[in-house]
């Protein structure tokens, strides 16, 4: 039986506030590359990690996703973290899935993860893209994103679009999307650099930096002097408030995230309610797991067109090696990366 | 020329917090009861006037309603305030109202009213139910709780219904709505009388007094050990924040209003928007005035066969005198009425 060391991460107590890299330890298991007898469990060599935020909720001690989302539940000091990513099948018991073959799903936070089962793996075939496209743009960002955007804001061409975050690896193609939809489209974002990249390459109407913003009430007002009738949000907080505040009647509101909440227990959003009456504003929250149906079986190919046309950036922010995990992690918090936050654990 | 005095109310200067008595004056002007020349012009001899509390924010300096509802602008201090109400035409220049018809519609605050071209009147014909229905049960507060409820919240039979001032005009017609449909319901209401009254002659499945209880969050939890899956909410606050930590995925809260913010404007409800995430929340504002199309046409008929047939109370709270309306106003915002509070203005 061959035998391989597995470096894994994990948080070494439950994390209630913005995360720090001291949190987190690099752990080593020894696991055998031989099927256990009697299952179907596949064996993965991590090439590609999604680091994402909505991680940091499952590792407080009081998780909000426990219990509502089968596989986002809590994290434990200690133990392995799962999370979206793409690897190679180095050993199978599952027919499904042969030695080699390319696979996207949920893998741990670690060199090597066994599968149980192959449960919920999905195989990359005809491989077109860049391996990297298949954890970001065209997995778990890029669904959000998709199905956020069209299902859950319903556009219609011409809408007055505000995204925030939206240099993150789901305000971009969001913003993206929205474009190509025929909206007017104006992101938020953290530097000097994003706000160039949003309106440069990406091709965003309008972009501005909030933090050189000091009422972002007005802010608002000066980029929609006539509303927003759809307002992706990535962050909550004020931000949000001050959405409502300048939201159009019917407008629609899409909560995708809400860093400040996931950094700051004790910080509340608190849009006005009379405005949200008014104005019968919709506040939807949704999730991606909700999107893995038919109904958003276009997703993949008009996506996959969009990057084969050109039509869509596609914005990467690799970072190589386990070891590079914590801080990937951490600086998405602090707004550091620019588009999809990626680890690559391993050369192709 | 025929001349009459015509009382009616105003507010001394904008109110931005709890209305009291002392804010509003009785005024008196004199009134031609002939139509002026070359118009179509109908006055209205005020029967039974309909109070509401979103009244409220059209007082305000800042009023929130403006500029978002045509026939709800801002109140202005000396002049005449509008609402719904009924009367019988003393005079008509209009081809499609007599005198002696009953019509409803927005009346002033006022003894009398000069309709313009009879804008907006509905004549009530085949007159089989109490006339004071017309600015309740059949008026706007049935239909906001026929609308809110079905169109808004979307129910299922067997969903489990919160509803909050639940004896107030809305609220107790949204549970008894809710409770023919096949929902089971719990409303909240602040004296021991109006719980045993919902519980008792309209059927709530449960209610409990709010004024009793310390943690709101945990009171929900005992009522709806399974979860909420609809909450009609009229009072935001810290009832909208423990609904949202208690609603089940997918759950629907429509929001119809909030006293809670019309009479505190310092004080803004604040939902845990990582709760609306991960429960895929729907948060939506309405206007009853949106409802005043024919998708609801079914509004009308279904509501009258309900009275007719003994199966929906009409909880009416009616007060004699135009004297009495600045009290009757005031005591909403203290809880005082019980089912629609109607000002009856003068004698059939």
């Amino acid at each position: 039986m061959e035998m391989v060391q597995s470096k894994f991460v994990t948080i070494k107590t439950h994390i209630e506030e913005a995360p720090q890299e001291s949190m987190f330890d690099i752990k080593t298991q020894t696991i055998s590359t031989s099927i256990q007898p009697e299952t179907n469990d596949v064996i993965v060599k991590c090439l590609y990690l999604s680091i994402d935020p909505y991680q940091l909720n499952r590792m407080k001690s009081k998780s909000s996703s426990q219990n509502t989302v089968a596989d986002a539940s809590k994290i434990t000091p200690g133990m392995m973290i799962n999370g979206g990513g793409l690897g190679r099948v180095i050993a199978s018991g599952h027919p499904d899935y042969q030695k080699n073959d390319i696979v996207c799903g949920s893998l741990n936070w670690a060199e090597y993860t066994v599968v149980n089962n192959g449960n919920m793996l999905m195989k990359v075939n005809n491989i077109e893209f860049p391996l990297s496209y298949h954890v970001g743009v065209f997995g778990s960002s890029g669904l959000t994103a998709y199905g956020g955007f069209f299902r859950v804001c319903k556009p219609k061409k011409g809408d007055k679009v505000f995204v925030s975050a939206a240099a993150g690896s789901v305000g971009n193609l969001v913003g993206q999307y929205a474009k190509l939809y025929g909206c007017y489209v104006v992101g938020c974002a953290g530097t000097k650099e994003k706000v160039e990249l949003l309106k440069g390459k990406l091709g965003f109407d309008e972009a501005f930096n909030y933090k050189g913003e000091t009422d972002l009430n007005s802010t608002l007002k000066r980029y929609f002097p006539n509303g927003i009738d759809i307002y992706f949000d990535n962050v909550g907080g004020e931000m949000l408030e001050a959405a409502v505040a300048n939201m159009n009647s019917f407008g629609k509101i899409a909560v995708c995230g809400v860093i400040s909440d996931y950094t700051n227990s004790g910080r509340r959003t608190a849009p006005s309610m009379i405005d949200i009456i008014y104005k019968r504003i919709m506040i939807q929250g949704f999730l991606v797991s909700d999107f893995y149906t038919d109904e958003l079986k276009d997703f993949m190919p008009v996506t996959k067109d969009y990057v084969r046309g050109g039509k869509l950036c596609v914005l990467e922010d690799i970072s190589c090696g386990i070891e590079c995990i914590p801080g990937a992690f951490v600086g998405l918090f602090r707004g550091e990366n620019v588009g999809k936050k990626i680890v690559k654990m391993d050369e192709e």
